[in-house]
């Protein structure tokens, strides 16, 4: 492995080339090297000098001038602990580095349809607290849904010592169409209004820097962080509860999209003029796969008198229950709903042809989405069914997953500010 | 623009990572700083040092140092020549860069169901001969196959002074799955045969180095290297003609996915059991958008005896004239594409969010494929109709762009072994 001297680039930057015949050299986005060895330090635990230099393949010299600066700002300390796991704790260098817990803290805050959710992190991305509130109202205004996120998120911060301005950044996660760059909502299922300034408005009424994401991107950076996912470099998830969502990881990084809209295989059409969408167009993905879906039919499989009003929930319940006792419509429902979903992971994995797939949600306890004949049928849909299809991954995950992926954006935020802003 | 000192990493590399709780800092490939500069002169064609280090933020001294390397070896050299267009040729400095373009010889090829092509390039990228040879079997062997490549070639070559061990590297491109990293062909509508080892043989027979590609990420290099996409850093390219391909430009380079086999936009499926395409599996869109699914549904359309057993190409073009001039079902064939494509289309835009959709191929000149309302309806199936969709441009094109797209992966390779390789 060599080290070579490269140029950091910003994305202002390609437009200023491409003038000539050829095509300029590729520009890649990358961190500076205080941010990488903060970043490697945290990953790591506790680590010595000499392995961060080998590890990142960085000049000694580099490392000790670079953990100097950061020791110094208060980021990270020297250690001659052992390992906080029980099992290693000899044979360690006598002075390691670590991430300084204190140095910040930050919050995840997840909004969804049953309930919401909050976690406060330290800067070494330890979990010191958790909250998590029912739903109050159905249909959320714009406010009702910036006083659900106070609310959360000053119920986790009662548990802690700490007051809202020792956060450095809080993160944001709600379902829908969420512009990451902007903050602004263009549509969420919560909520009534349209293209709202969300991250604008929790900013004010917290006073703290807020980033804002949708539930799909946080589930996967809660699984680049913290998860299965975390030494992967390639990989796609796939959400299925109220919605069916996707994030994207390529070379370590969330994808985005041109836009900040990417990736929303949910509304992929598996159907010209198919089933209505809540999204209000036809034959989306979602329409076959999501709970409402499956919901709007269980009316006419099971004879319900529909002003009943059940809760969806219970009635996804319900149906369930009917199709493992036999009920052919029920079953007719779900067998649908998972043969559509075994075209709409074909089709993902056609189109990236992924290393791993791990199907992610509340609602992966349902058999029939991840029964061995939907993963078999998403092969023989996959071009070149002779290949190894990608591995499939089910996780099922509860609410603070997700939330833990709000503040892993929020740290992520938080320390490219501190690490990397006063550079 | 700060300069820092960043890794160049490999693949391996994350495999050892991992090892803590939080996900370690990203991993990107880049070019060593010599390639990056040999390119960057390359893309400008003459360009003073000053203008080197500015543009790529390098230090001057860094500069005058790999410069001074690149001419001892031959790659580029000094001039004091005006640039070669007309416009410019005072005020330039009085000593600049350029690529030698006697520094090496690269070919590209590109077989198709009607002509097979070949292009030669100096290292500058400067086109210095080409030919098109026709088709001379249907239902090619893999042996034929690689007598047809041998032969285009030697016919391009015969209008130089090159021999073929004048050659860096000769890219060639053909349609269907194409394993590029291993040189294998899992399926071409070309051969016969499957799973073939196109590249060893094709290296075996001409004695040089070899690399092969599909049709639609050649015709993506081409647009990147040379066509209009030169300096976007993320963009898709959709491929019409005898099948339907898809080529992805993520951050300045070609997206190949985790086997190799990555964007196979036409086999996503846009319909449960649907039509049959030509992979043997159902409801493919290539099924519904390719000539050959034009062409079955002609006989019916136009009352034709299927034994009459036209060429398709001759059976498309009538088609085509029949429905301008009103035939009810002819137009019903057209229209059905046309509204698959767009389905296609916003399939691709929900996915990748995209700022630009190259559409090309040499179908282009069909108005349904890019007619206003197709467009329109591509925009109507994407979510968010509000946000503005992404630029859609035509570029019909003919056999010489994509084997100039196979020379540009010829030119790649042969520039990464001859400047960094011995780096």
């Amino acid at each position: 492995m060599t080290v070579v001297e490269v140029i950091e680039t910003n994305s202002d930057r390609t437009d200023s080339l491409g003038c000539g015949p050829l095509r300029p050299p590729g520009a890649a986005n990358f961190l500076p090297l205080r941010q990488q060895i903060f970043e490697y330090v945290r990953a790591a635990g506790l680590i010595a000098r000499v392995a961060v230099a080998k590890d990142l393949a960085i000049s000694p010299g580099s490392v000790t001038a670079l953990t100097a600066e950061l020791i110094d700002e208060g980021y990270i300390h020297e250690s001659a602990a052992p390992r906080r796991d029980a099992d290693s704790g000899r044979g360690r260098p006598p002075v390691a580095l670590g991430v300084n817990p204190t140095a910040g803290y930050v919050a995840g805050i997840k909004l969804s349809d049953q309930a919401h959710a909050a976690v406060i992190l330290d800067f070494a991305g330890n979990r010191i607290a958790e909250a998590v509130i029912p739903r109050k109202v159905f249909h959320q205004s714009f406010s009702q849904t910036v006083d659900a996120s106070e609310e959360v998120l000053r119920v986790a911060l009662a548990q802690t010592q700490l007051k809202l301005t020792d956060l450095n950044c809080v993160g944001l996660g709600l379902p829908g169409v969420i512009d990451n760059e902007t903050g602004v909502v263009p549509w969420s299922p919560l909520v009534s209004e349209r293209d709202f300034p969300m991250r604008a408005a929790l900013r004010e009424r917290i006073g703290r820097p807020v980033e804002i994401d949708n539930d799909a991107n946080l589930v996967t950076l809660a699984e680049m962080w913290f998860g299965a996912a975390r030494s992967l470099s390639d990989f796609v998830v796939v959400t299925i509860e109220h919605g069916v969502g996707m994030g994207l990881v390529l070379n370590h990084r969330l994808y985005r999209g041109a836009q900040g809209l990417g990736t929303e295989i949910g509304h992929t059409k598996v159907q010209l003029d198919g089933a209505l969408c809540r999204c209000g167009q036809r034959g989306c993905l979602e329409a076959y796969v999501a709970d409402y879906a499956l919901v709007r039919e269980a009316s006419t499989a099971l004879n319900w008198d529909r002003q009943r009003a059940t809760e969806p929930h219970i009635m996804l319940e319900s149906l369930y229950d009917h199709a493992k006792a036999g009920n052919a419509g029920a079953q007719a429902i779900f067998h649908r709903a998972g043969r559509y979903l075994a075209l709409g992971l074909a089709n993902v994995v056609n189109l990236f042809d992924p290393s791993l797939i791990l199907l992610s949600g509340e609602r992966m306890r349902y058999d029939y989405l991840y029964a061995e004949e939907v993963l078999s049928e998403m092969a023989n849909l996959t071009l070149l069914s002779g290949h190894t299809p990608p591995k499939v991954e089910i996780h099922a995950w509860g609410d603070l997953l997700w939330a833990q992926g709000a503040a892993a954006l929020a740290l992520e935020s938080a320390t490219h500010t501190a690490i990397s802003g006063s550079a």
